[in-house]
């Protein structure tokens, strides 16, 4: 299996056995943009949906991935398979750490029960969000019981891609101003569980009160606050019960698979959304008569709109003013 | 010229003409996602070009309004007329302000010579992008020599949507953790200006000290710093002529024309993409067959990727394989 790259069939026999090398491979294949990886989401499809799949979001610094790989430790005490997925360019999982950080996440890359993987944007056609959907579904696929997805923001953005997740944990820190301001303003999504991480900074009780307060106001269902300090493992177990928690009563509720339907229909429209706008650009740059369209709008001889319209045109062959009319 | 809506062509008369009537009633249209509201572009673009398009953009809270506010005041004394629009769901302009913000900026409402607007997300098949353009569009065709226009984030998302500006000014406060660690991981764009407002705290200057080295770490050209406080107006004259500075080098090199040329076609792909993917959602949950595909995929019978396949292939016509193998 070293060498060529293995067809889609004898890697799926691979995940399916477990082999931990099948699996390298084949998020390889997804890293890459490899073609052959969506026809191996397609045979490893029916074998999805057993694993718990938990997003861990938040600002860049505030320890996403440190406290990720103190979970990680809790989960395997119970004897559970992980697998984490990191979306975010400045985590350590994905390189951009210190030397430190490395070596304190080094111990799980040790442990075959644990797999950790990186995702980056070159040449996906449906972007980030395809990327990840088919890490996780492989991940899934192979027997992982926990899957970590670690992303900026809170699903707004291509870098913050909305995570197809059970339980989405936001992580704070004292000085998380602009995320608290945006939760505020009701730009930001209300996550399932927050984490406030660097709990022996001096304001994060203060950060929870405030937190606790805004979210009161918001009048929804309240997530749960836990209080963590991800290098000495304080909070940790607890932010773990609370992921429990949160995901036990929504199978109580039977809200479980009614929230899985609507991620999959999201991450269907976004993938298909972000497949037609790479489609749409490759067409404008090939294009000769497209290209004169944006030269035109330049010079102010044509609208950027009707530019528009008659890309949608001859690209997609759709009249959008269809679309316009019929709202 | 009450009650009906009026022609495009009558109401393109009446902007070109100076009538503020005239305008209010085409940035409605805009604001209502109104189809006539791309005729009326269409017939006003080649008046446009003239506005200096300013884009002021930062978190929740960091007072981007008010610095809004003062910095009108200031283009004002130089007899500049002065278009603003919000697209900041929390900004005092959209109306979710304090009774306090509403009166210090209604003195500008007053004034014939500044038009203030927000916009909503009402409707526009094209999206915010859309509507945005629309309304600078018409803003510059009205005959405004400054158009700012206020945006959360940086260009990474729906709401920040990127600007087709001229200059854009990045707003940050004392406790900007997170957009000064998203700078710092290069996710958030690096601005032409940035304001650190609310500068009599006492954190302000340590912030600029922080934000100047890791701006020096970038290699980059370093945008100009300036210490604001908005209320009081200290530092606005400064980050003006900043704004003034930028706009002016710009041209001297030669780089206007091709940074408009560059912000044009990014929207029109910004907003052709929009377009499509309203046209996509609005077929699949227009057509049965499209619809049953995604229950499939929820059954766990149809993987998700080939169900994009199939919706993209029935609604655009397109075998995005294509894509894939193209690259």
């Amino acid at each position: 299996m070293t060498g060529r790259t293995p067809a889609p069939a004898e890697l799926a026999a691979g995940i399916a056995a477990g082999e931990t090398r099948a699996l390298a491979r084949a998020i390889s294949l997804v890293e890459n943009g490899h073609p052959s990886a969506r026809e191996l989401v397609r045979l490893l499809y029916d074998r999805t949906g057993n694993a718990r799949i938990v997003g861990i979001t938040g600002a860049p610094g505030v320890g996403k991935s440190s406290l990720i790989s103190a979970l990680v430790g809790r989960v395997r005490e119970d004897g559970l398979k992980v697998g984490v997925i990191s979306i975010d360019p400045t985590s350590p999982f994905t390189g951009g750490a210190l030397l430190g950080d490395r070596i304190r996440l080094s111990e799980h890359f040790l442990d075959p029960g644990v797999f950790i993987r990186s995702m980056g944007t070159r040449g996906h056609p449906g972007g980030l969000a395809e990327a990840t959907l088919q890490a996780v579904l492989i991940l899934d696929a192979a027997g992982m019981d926990v899957v970590f997805v670690e992303t900026v923001g809170a699903g707004q953005n291509e870098i913050g891609v909305a995570t197809a997740a059970d339980t989405i944990v936001l992580v704070l820190m004292p000085g998380s101003g602009d995320a608290v301001q945006a939760l505020k303003a009701g730009i930001m999504e209300i996550p399932d569980v927050i984490a406030i991480n660097k709990a022996d900074q001096p304001l994060a009780s203060a950060l929870r009160t405030d937190v606790r307060q805004m979210l009161a106001l918001g009048g929804g269902p309240t997530p749960a606050i836990a209080l963590t300090e991800a290098p000495s493992g304080k909070g940790v177990p607890e932010l773990w019960a609370a992921i429990e928690a949160h995901r036990a009563s929504l199978e109580a509720e039977g809200g479980l698979e009614e929230r899985r339907a609507r991620n999959l229909a999201a991450e269907v429209h976004a993938i298909a959304s972000a497949r037609a706008r790479r489609h749409l650009e490759n067409a404008v740059s090939d294009d000769k008569e497209l290209r004169r369209l944006l030269d035109d709008v330049r010079r102010r001889k044509l609208d950027p709109l009707t530019a528009v319209h008659e890309i949608l045109g001859k690209v997609f062959h759709i009249d959008d003013e269809d679309d316009a009319d019929a709202r």
